[in-house]
């Protein structure tokens, strides 16, 4: 029999809630090891009802990513509090709104204390309104007389977007609360934001599950797409693949369905530009989506061309991408720097360019009159080449001009997920490219991150490198590099998991040339036999976890 | 050749940007003719670029309502002055952010300001830093030295979520403003608002188009749903049909599938109560669901039997409703109180249980004796017990038991529309069933209306009502209604336009017992003849607007 679990009805993925639970013991343990105290009372506030400006339009509510990771209560207006006697003795309380006798006609049953609390697994259900009275008594148990109690409340910097995180301050009617109890802002945020880095099997398999859903919704659109359709159109198509198959009702973030120039946009699909090109039959796509599942988020990239054939134009940036991908690959391990995997992107993709004639060496004639050949194969840049090359991506940030973001980022509830700078590990570099990585961290076990190396054609990037004042125009061909401009760009993003030896790669995207054109010629994916292990997509051909039946319609 | 128009994309609907123009016109008519001044300077806040919570995850923007409908500007962070020096003198500034290079990376192109001026067909564009000195500069030029010039701003507050819009208080750095400028935050708003509530003739047809096109994703969904889904596949398929077809990108609502008991819960399919229900093949669907284009809103209830077959039971139910409709349709014109229309629709639905014995009249034993047979036909009501179902209704509020929610409201850019108890029109009434009524007032023409009678068995309002404390629960079968526990409802909301002689009904579903199972059978929608003429669905049959292909898939 299933242990309890969520999902959406009966034929979606299970999410034992023993999920939450462990994730409880963890804060609990990590709380306790790095605090002279064993005994800890941590208050949080889940997610307010929202409301559209003045109006009574509510969004659908999303819960906050802190509380999720510490309840999977998905209903607005909840607070919870642990009670931690030691690291193995953690109660939880959960508060919820005491609702008017309305709330059954509008919103539905008014469900008891006790089913939230099985339906949850949790220790205790109170309202909202007990809070005061429950701490008093939570105290009055927990410490003794002599000691003065401390409250762990949540405040720190989400280091992706600035905004301090600051949860409601309780402001107690009660005496003894006001006049005993230190509120202590300080000491939760890093611990629970570290507990949120590593990811534990539970995490991994669900995020494994929502990135196989969103690896074959785009494997779906790869099928479906023509030239003649709207940008949009391929949105619709991923988001009600992923929502009708497998109950993914929200995306983690907005599709990003660029064609032609818009595939040099990094966060095109807003509101301001909303996907809404009529797709040519000569255009680049780049298609950035991901679903979401039980708020556990996936984000993946695929670029190909609109009309399913790659031009060897198309295909020599393409395929220095997905060498950047495989030279990543090759090196991440525990024990690895973010830094260095970046770089070793970065430098494909020079290398890529130096293939092509987009990137020259002044000083290097020979290599010079090879690369006006076409044959690619024979332009192969030597190994001081190369040694040059590197310089120039390491100490110029030469590849910075062409892929401007940061090679990857942590993934869990949030898509940019948290814990990429928090006190004690490396900064966040000041240089082009660098500074957009979201963590300079070193690769640890169960970390799951991003990897998604690209190459775009950005005007006003190009226009600065190409200015006299600018050391890195030496090295660029101005006159090949006009053919690039308005051509968009490739990005090629899969989600993996760092292992004891390297990773696993839990997209299972067509990635090779050849399985994206026979993907889009209307071929059958998964496929039988894995063309490019070194993509590490473990179950690419292996059994993958069990599926409800491909879409009716 | 077409006027500038907004659309998403070449093959979707254009909304010519003249609507807003003619916005601004009225406003600025009502704006001389409401106060004693010529002149008037309004300043107005877009909405801002939101994000969840501390991440950098960006929900997609969707702009503030009363902006919109001044301007159509969809992008964020953007701020509107109207300078009126007449009520043909407008001048329109939009005033822009000024963005750093770095957004041509991540968000796109910068437009420039002329792009943006004739993209959106305004007089002017500047820069949201620009604000004060632009102001100065109007004051100067507008006000003698001896007129203390008034800027007005909005602030008032929404009667369907309480809360007070508040536009932000400028904060000028600049002396001359600061002390020379009365800010007013009265006048503005219930002009505005009242502007809102008669839609014009583009206006009307862009409802009428959203409104179509949601009719048609309900129809969609009709002929696609079977028994051993679950209810968020409905969903899917409606957001797919709207968006893929018709660029309906958002819902204006949060799509309310209801199956079995769930259609009993009026706003069902929220965060707490995701549309997870695996429907069976007995149950009754609830379906409300709206398509949003260009801001602009749709609203549309469907009630099935899920197999696409009626039972006796549940048919008696729905063509009471259905009536509700029919009665609602044949009063409605200029000059009829939205409150008479609410009681009409009570009527039926009463007379309609009263048929089935639910309801019953204890002193007319003879009526008794005929509703305890089958054939509804025979039991139509008598002239009398009519007169006694409408006391009930008037009096004792008899109909609020099954149908505890309004008859409809205004609809528009949000789909509870502004303007439903602005000063000086009726107020709330507190009595059952009315006190939900979003608004009390008098039909006028080009009013645009939901019609959404409904039934419903709730089960703790059913308890109020049998209690023997109760006025009501004499004329309560009790035992009969047992067997309705758990039966859900039945709702049917229509969009419909009032009009010099009466109504036109923009929904073009299928509404009859025979056009629903007739759809659900796998028939073509819409039909070519109009069995229920009385519906006033005018385009039912006739020229409808012109419309992208079907879905491919």
């Amino acid at each position: 029999m299933d242990s309890p679990f969520l999902s959406l009805g009966t034929n979606t993925y299970h999410v034992p809630l023993h999920l939450f639970h462990e994730n409880r013991q963890k804060l609990a343990t990590r709380l306790v090891e790095g605090t002279q105290s064993d005994k800890h009372i941590v208050i949080l506030q889940g997610g307010p009802s929202p409301l559209r400006f003045d109006t009574d339009h509510e969004p659908v509510f999303r819960q906050e990513s802190y509380f999720w990771w510490l309840t999977g209560v998905k209903e607005p207006d909840c607070k919870v509090v642990l009670t931690i006697q030691s690291a193995s003795n953690v109660t939880t309380t959960l508060l919820i709104p005491k609702l008017p006798a309305s709330y059954a006609t509008i919103m539905g049953k008014i469900k008891t204390r006790d089913k939230w609390k099985k339906g949850y697994q949790l220790d205790q259900v109170l309202f909202t309104d007990d809070l005061e009275g429950f701490l008093e008594g939570e105290i009055k148990s927990m410490f003794s007389e002599s000691q003065r109690p401390v409250i762990l409340l949540l405040r720190g910097q989400n280091t992706d977007s600035g905004i301090i995180y600051e949860d409601l301050i309780p402001k107690f009617e009660s005496k003894v609360l006001n006049e005993n109890v230190t509120l202590d802002t300080v000491t939760l945020f890093p611990i629970l934001a570290e507990c949120r880095v590593h990811k534990s099997s539970l995490e991994l398999a669900l995020l494994e599950h929502v990135t196989q859903i969103s690896s074959f919704a785009h494997a779906y659109v790869m099928r479906n797409i023509r030239p003649g359709m709207h940008e949009y159109q391929c949105e619709s198509l991923f988001k009600h693949y992923a929502y009708f198959n497998y109950g993914s009702r929200l995306l983690s973030y907005t599709s990003i369905c660029g064609c032609g120039p818009n595939a040099a946009v990094l966060h095109y699909g807003h509101a301001g530009e909303p996907n809404s090109r009529l797709i040519r039959d000569d255009d680049n796509c780049l298609f950035d989506m991901g679903a979401e599942y039980q708020f556990y988020a996936s984000d993946i990239t695929c670029s190909f061309p609109a009309n399913g054939k790659f031009t060897d134009k198309y295909k020599a940036i393409y395929e220095s991408v997905l060498n950047a991908q495989r030279a990543v690959y090759a090196i991440m391990k525990p024990g690895v720097s973010w830094v260095d995997c970046h770089e070793a992107a970065e430098l494909e993709i020079v290398k890529g360019l130096y293939k092509i004639g987009i990137i020259k060496l002044p000083l290097t004639m020979k290599e010079q009159e090879k690369i006006t050949g076409t044959n690619h194969e024979d332009s192969l840049p030597d190994e001081s080449t190369i040694a040059t090359l590197k310089d120039l991506v390491q100490s110029y940030r030469l590849g910075a001009v062409f892929m401007p973001h940061g090679l990857g980022h942590f993934l869990g509830i949030d898509t940019h997920d948290v814990g990429g700078y928090l006190p004690g590990y490396p900064p966040r570099s000041p240089l082009p490219g660098l500074k957009s990585l979201r963590t300079a961290r070193t690769l640890q076990i169960n970390m799951v991150l991003t990897v998604e190396p690209g190459c775009y054609f950005i005007d006003h990037l190009l226009d600065e490198a190409l200015m006299e004042s600018n050391i890195l125009s030496q090295y660029l061909n101005a006159e090949l590099l006009q053919e690039y401009r308005g051509y968009g760009g490739v990005r090629l993003e899969d989600v993996v998991t760092v292992t004891q030896v390297g990773i696993v790669n839990f997209t299972v995207c067509p990635r090779t040339v050849s399985e994206v054109e026979h993907v889009m010629a209307g071929g059958k994916w998964p496929p039988l036999t894995d063309e490019a292990p070194e993509l590490y997509r473990k179950k690419l051909t292996g059994p993958i976890s069990p599926l409800p039946p491909p879409p009716s319609k």
